[in-house]
């Protein structure tokens, strides 16, 4: 018999939903049924799936009943109000939110890199920041080989980190600017148009911002390894929908750039991409709608031994949120039997790194 | 008698070109004389300066007559071509291109920081590069008390260092994208509408690019510190004129984010800007058009002790170009009476640091 299960979606209409709405049908996901969820606003709105409309239903105490697995997409506020309703129904939560992250008995996955660590969920996965996953994607598999000292990351994120009003924002406010008109900006905090300003999540004691603090405590989470020490600029640059990253890596051990490009080329969902005689190397534009993070022009840091600098791109909803949410219910399928009770029985070690 | 001088501009009509006239103005530089130097298709075009119309000059062997100082605007091949026969006319060349600044006969000055390296001169004075002056202006100080050891840098490069064609290219080139339209873009070789490239100067055998290279020499040279470690990733973003960087900076001795906050405050040139209630720090647009640079979100690094992370967001135009040349153009002017025949004369030692 089929494992197919039934699907929940809080957040169906935001940008991030609307990417997991359209992946799971690409990739074939065996939906049985599909309950999407979001504000009061989007109540009613009827969103087409696989040819059948699907109405948006709003989040209450029983809503998720018979649900199998449930993606959440609706920020860390709604996650933490409902995904224990959801999973107390009897559902698996992939939060994309940072509601959970830390928190002990939530795996905090990237498939590529630590499904196994997906055994020890208690119905609550975590899907990791989306700077993370970008950067973890190329240094992970070079973590394996020469174990990670240090990061030093600065990054160049998209709107979409925003959401689909941050996107409508950037298009809006530069359109306006050019135009010699005003915009009101919906989310966006400043001005954005031929503009950018370090990342506005909430500023800490130690002059560190929340999203920069996720890149130092979920990549020691992830790679399981709590020596290695980040520390890491966050910049919103007007770009749409993807990150990039200039990464300064120092490793324990020698690595040579060369042997990290032979690494990098054998690493599912990582593609070298660069042309050096036309001097071109990943842009957002490259990474836009697609599934693998792209990472070039990898060199040998001049300023330190043992140290690699890296340049990677990846499309911020796709890897950075939406498929790696979608990977990790993937997972789920290939290892878990959805039944009536439903038995955690683990079929296959496969995608285990 | 007033130390009145015959002012040469080569580039008079480019974008660093503009700004210095403007400046020349703006800080009442005792201009006796101006000549105007540009590429053949500018020749003829009238250039206002103090309420009188200038003809813009084209470039020969003897155009530099009488000229005290030549200001060359115009890149590496026409500094290499014309700023040789400039100096044997009898003018101080001050070179905003990289042609000469790593030859040990030309000093490359930043004047807050290496004023007195200026005294080392043989008629050719060099402009540092615009990320390099950025960057430098905020960490050159705080060198001064504990000892830059290595230094990482990622840069947020605006259009504007690619000359007027390269705002132009971005500001078309986004009009084009939002309205569905085509634009060819003059000078900027890759899509730059919402989108981003490291910095597209020539790649070297080491994979640094030209760019990278001159942030980790040209601050050796300037600091008078070969022990100075640098890696640079230089990115151009879509940006107008205003450069932004993420520094992360390590010292041979504890510096506290307090200390280097103190520092800076009392530093001429930067301004410490910023409001942490806010969550709102420096941004390419509070820059565009002012000569200081800013600097804010100083920050213990959280990985490494003695280090610190610090943004500095700067007009690349004004301090990164046009206004640090005239800077050194007031330097000379203090230091040389410009007589004829031209006596060297160190008149006051004030501006060294």
């Amino acid at each position: 018999m089929q494992n197919s299960i039934t699907v929940g979606i809080v957040g169906a209409t935001g940008a991030v939903g609307v990417e997991i709405l359209s992946l799971l049908a690409s990739r074939k996901f065996p939906v049985k049924e599909l309950k999407l969820f979001a504000s009061e606003k989007s109540v009613g709105m009827q969103v087409t799936f696989r040819n059948e409309k699907i109405s948006v239903q709003s989040l209450n105490a029983t809503c998720f009943k018979g649900c199998d697995i449930v993606f959440f997409t609706a920020g860390s506020k709604i996650s933490k109000a409902y995904a224990e309703i959801a999973k107390n129904a009897g559902a698996i939560v992939i939060d994309n939110s940072s509601a959970f992250r830390m928190e002990k008995d939530v795996p905090l996955i990237i498939p590529e890199i630590n499904a196994k660590a997906l055994a020890f969920h208690k119905g609550i996965i975590a899907n990791p920041n989306c700077a993370t996953i970008i950067m973890l994607m190329a240094i992970a598999p070079l973590h394996k080989v020469a174990k990670i000292k240090r990061i030093v990351a600065a990054t160049y994120q998209a709107a979409s980190g925003a959401g689909a009003k941050g996107m409508h924002d950037l298009i809006e406010e530069t359109k306006a600017h050019l135009g010699g008109t005003e915009y009101t900006r919906s989310v966006i905090p400043f001005p954005y148009a031929f503009n950018l300003f370090l990342h506005n999540s909430e500023l800490q004691e130690n002059s560190y911002t929340d999203e920069e603090l996720k890149m130092v405590y979920e990549t020691r989470k992830i790679l399981g390894d709590d020596s290695i020490r980040v520390t890491a600029t966050c910049v919103r640059v007007p770009v749409l929908r993807a990150h990039s990253e200039a990464l300064n890596v120092e490793f324990h051990t020698p690595l040579s750039s060369k042997k990290a490009y032979e690494i990098l080329k054998n690493t599912p969902g990582v593609t070298i991409y660069e042309d050096r005689e036309k001097n071109r190397f990943p842009m957002p534009q490259d990474a836009v709608g697609q599934d693998n993070i792209f990472c070039g022009r990898i060199r040998e840091d001049l300023s330190q031994d043992n140290t690699l600098d890296l340049w990677v791109v990846g499309d911020q909803l796709l890897k950075g949120a939406a498929l790696n949410a979608v990977q990790i219910a993937e997972l789920l399928l290939s290892k878990i039997e959805f039944t009536s009770p439903r038995k955690t029985k683990v079929l296959e070690e496969s995608h285990a790194i």
